[in-house]
C-alpha cells in the first residue's frame, strides 16, 4: 500500500515521452498495490485533450515472465468490450519496458470507486462482469496455470506449522487438516474451464452507480475452473468483511446476474459448495501464512485469517446447502 | 506518506454531496503528506465537466485552530493570482468539516510534476513565485507565529541529548551549540515581514517546464520575515540532496528571479548569510530529532541530518559569503 520506488519528474517524462501519449502533466503515487508501486499520471494526450493513465512498476513477487500474459489479456478482453484497463502500447509496440532489475506498464485509468456495501443491483452488475471476462476469454491464446491451488494451500498451511496456526485460534489447526482432506478427495476437476480472475474482490472492482466500470488487478489471474472464480467473487461479496452476516440477497444476485450471461450448468452447479469451501481456504491458507510472517511496522495491513474460517464454516454447514441451489 | 484512514466510497460520495462539486467519479488515496492522508478525487464538476480536487484529512501535529490560518491563506493568495490551490467551501460555506476528531478540506487540484533536478530557469520561476506571495500576503488579515523558529530549534537539539547527536556524527554536537550560540547573538529581527512559506522545498513546488503552476503544502506557513524564507529556499534548490556541490547558478537564479518581483532591501540582503544558516539548522535540528526518534518501520522515510550540517558549514565559510551579494 504504498510507492516504492522513487522515480523523478524527469525521469518520469523521458518515461512517458516513449508512449504517445503526449506531454507529461502530474504523476502522483497511489496508496494502491501491495506488491508493486503505482502512480496516477495526467498527460496532454495523444489528441491534446488531456489523458489519463495508471503506471505500474513490478517491484516484487511477480515474475516478469507473466507479465505478457497479464497485460495481453488486458487488451484482449478490453478489444471485446469487458471493462477493463487497456494497456498502452510503446511506441515500439511493447506491452511493457525494463528498468533496472523492475518492469514498468503504462494502463489505461478508469473511472469508479470500490464499493464498501454492496447493493443487489451492484452484485448483479458484477456478477454479469465476471460472466462476461469468462466468455470472453475463452479464446485467449496463452495459459497460465493457478499457482494458488490447493497444493499452494498445502505449501501455505505447512509453512504457518501447528504451533503458528493454533497461536491465530486453537481450533485452527484441525479445521484446516481436516477441510484440506475433505478438498483432495472432493475437488472437482472437469468443469468448464477459461481465464479467471481468481481475486475478484469488491477492492478490485471501479463502480459508479450500479455500473460496473473497471475490473482491476488481474495479477493472480490464470486458467482454471470458472465456476471456481464464481465462488470466489461469492466468499468476497457476500458476507461483512469479518466473515458473519451472510448476505442471502447479494448472493441471489450474483449468481443470477451471472447467469443472465453465462448460465452455469448443472455440474458447476453442484459443485459451488465444494468451490467456495476452497475459495476459503485459499484466503485462510493466505491470511494465515501472511499473519505469522508479515514483521511488525510494516507497510501492509494484516487481514484477519479468522473471517475466512468463517466463511469456510458457513459453506462446509449442510443446513447452508441451499445457499446455491 | 500513507493514507491512514480508510474512507469508503459511500461516506466519500456523501462527503463530496456536501460541496457544490458534482458527483464523485473516482478517489485514489495517494503517496503524500507526512501528517495527513491525502485523495486525489474526481467529480463530475459543478459545471458537468468533471473537475479534480485533493482531499485533505488532517490526522496529527496540525492543530485544527490553525486550519482556518493555512486555508484562508490558499483563498487570499489565489484571489490575487499567486499560483496555489483554491480551498473549496462546502455548501454552508465552511472551509474544512469535521470527521470524529479529525478534520477535512477539499483543495483545488493543480497540474505539474516536481522537478528533481532544477535549471535555472526553473529557480528563478521559483524565486518569483516566493516573491509573489510575500507581496500578495502583506495585506492578509490574520496571523500565526513560527512555531519552528530559534526557540524550537533549541528544543528539538537539546530532545536529541549529546549522545543522541554524538550516534549521528561525532562532531555534530559541537557544531550545533557553537551555531545556536552564534545564532541567537546575530539573528535579525527587524527585516519587512509577511506570511512566509517555510518550507518551499522542490516536493513543495508543482511546475511545467519552466512555469510555476503550484505552490503547495502551507502547513508551516506562518508570519516571518520575508528574507528568511528566501534563505530557507535557497538551502532547499541551490544544493545537491545531501548538501554538497552547491550551484552558483541556480543561486543567481533564484534570487535574480526574487528580486525581479519584490527587490531585497540592503538590510535583506546583508543578513541573507545568517538567516540561511539559520535555515540550515532548522531542518538539521527537525531532521536530528525525527532521525532519533522515528521508530525502525515507520512509513516515514529518514532523512540525513548531516545534509544539513554540510549546508550549514557552506553558509558559515567566510569564503563562500559573496554568494548572496
Amino acid at each position: 500500500m504504498a510507492v516504492y520506488t522513487h522515480i523523478g519528474a524527469e525521469e518520469m517524462a523521458a518515461l512517458i515521452a516513449e508512449f504517445d501519449v503526449g506531454e507529461l502533466v502530474s504523476a502522483k503515487g497511489i496508496a494502491e498495490g501491495v506488491s508493486n508501486s503505482n502512480w496516477l499520471l495526467e498527460t496532454t494526450g495523444a489528441d491534446g485533450r488531456g489523458a489519463r493513465f495508471i503506471l505500474t512498476m513490478y517491484e516484487f513477487r511477480i515474475e516478469i515472465e507473466d507479465l505478457p500474459f497479464f497485460l495481453s489479456l488486458l487488451d484482449h478482453l478490453a478489444a471485446k468490450g469487458c471493462p477493463v484497463p487497456r494497456t498502452i502500447h510503446d511506441r515500439a509496440g511493447n506491452l511493457y519496458r525494463r528498468r533496472d532489475d523492475k518492469a514498468l506498464a503504462l494502463i489505461e485509468f478508469l473511472p469508479g470507486v470500490s464499493v464498501s456495501e454492496p447493493t443487489p443491483a451492484q452484485a448483479r452488475a458484477v456478477g454479469r462482469a465476471l460472466a462476461g471476462i469468462h466468455v470472453a476469454a475463452t479464446d485467449f491464446h496463452a495459459e497460465r496455470p493457478n499457482t494458488m491451488g490447493i497444493q499452494a494451500w498445502v505449501d501455505l498451511i505447512e509453512g504457518c506449522g501447528d504451533r503458528g496456526l493454533r497461536s491465530i485460534n486453537r481450533k485452527l489447526p484441525r479445521i484446516v487438516l481436516d477441510e484440506l482432506d475433505f478438498l483432495s478427495k472432493n475437488w472437482p476437476r472437469d468443469l468448464p474451464r477459461s481465464v479467471i480472475h481468481a481475486d475478484l474482490f469488491p477492492d478490485n472492482v471501479l463502480m459508479l452507480g450500479d455500473r460496473v466500470t473497471g475490473l482491476i488487478d488481474f495479477y493472480f489471474a490464470c486458467t482454471g475452473q470458472c465456476a471456481y472464480d464464481v465462488a470466489v467473487t461469492h466468499a468476497a461479496w457476500c458476507f461483512n468483511g469479518d466473515g458473519r452476516g451472510f448476505r442471502a440477497d447479494l448472493s441471489a444476485a450474483l449468481i443470477e446476474g451471472y447467469e443472465a450471461v453465462r448460465p452455469l450448468s448443472p455440474a458447476e452447479h453442484a459443485a459451488l459448495p465444494v468451490l467456495a469451501r476452497g475459495a476459503s481456504m485459499r484466503f485462510l491458507a493466505s491470511r494465515a501464512y501472511d499473519w505469522l510472517n508479515t514483521p511488525e511496522g510494516a507497510l501492509v495491513t494484516k487481514k484477519d485469517p479468522m473471517a475466512f474460517a468463517r466463511r469456510l464454516e458457513f459453506y462446509a454447514d449442510p443446513a447452508n446447502a441451499g445457499v446455491f441451489a
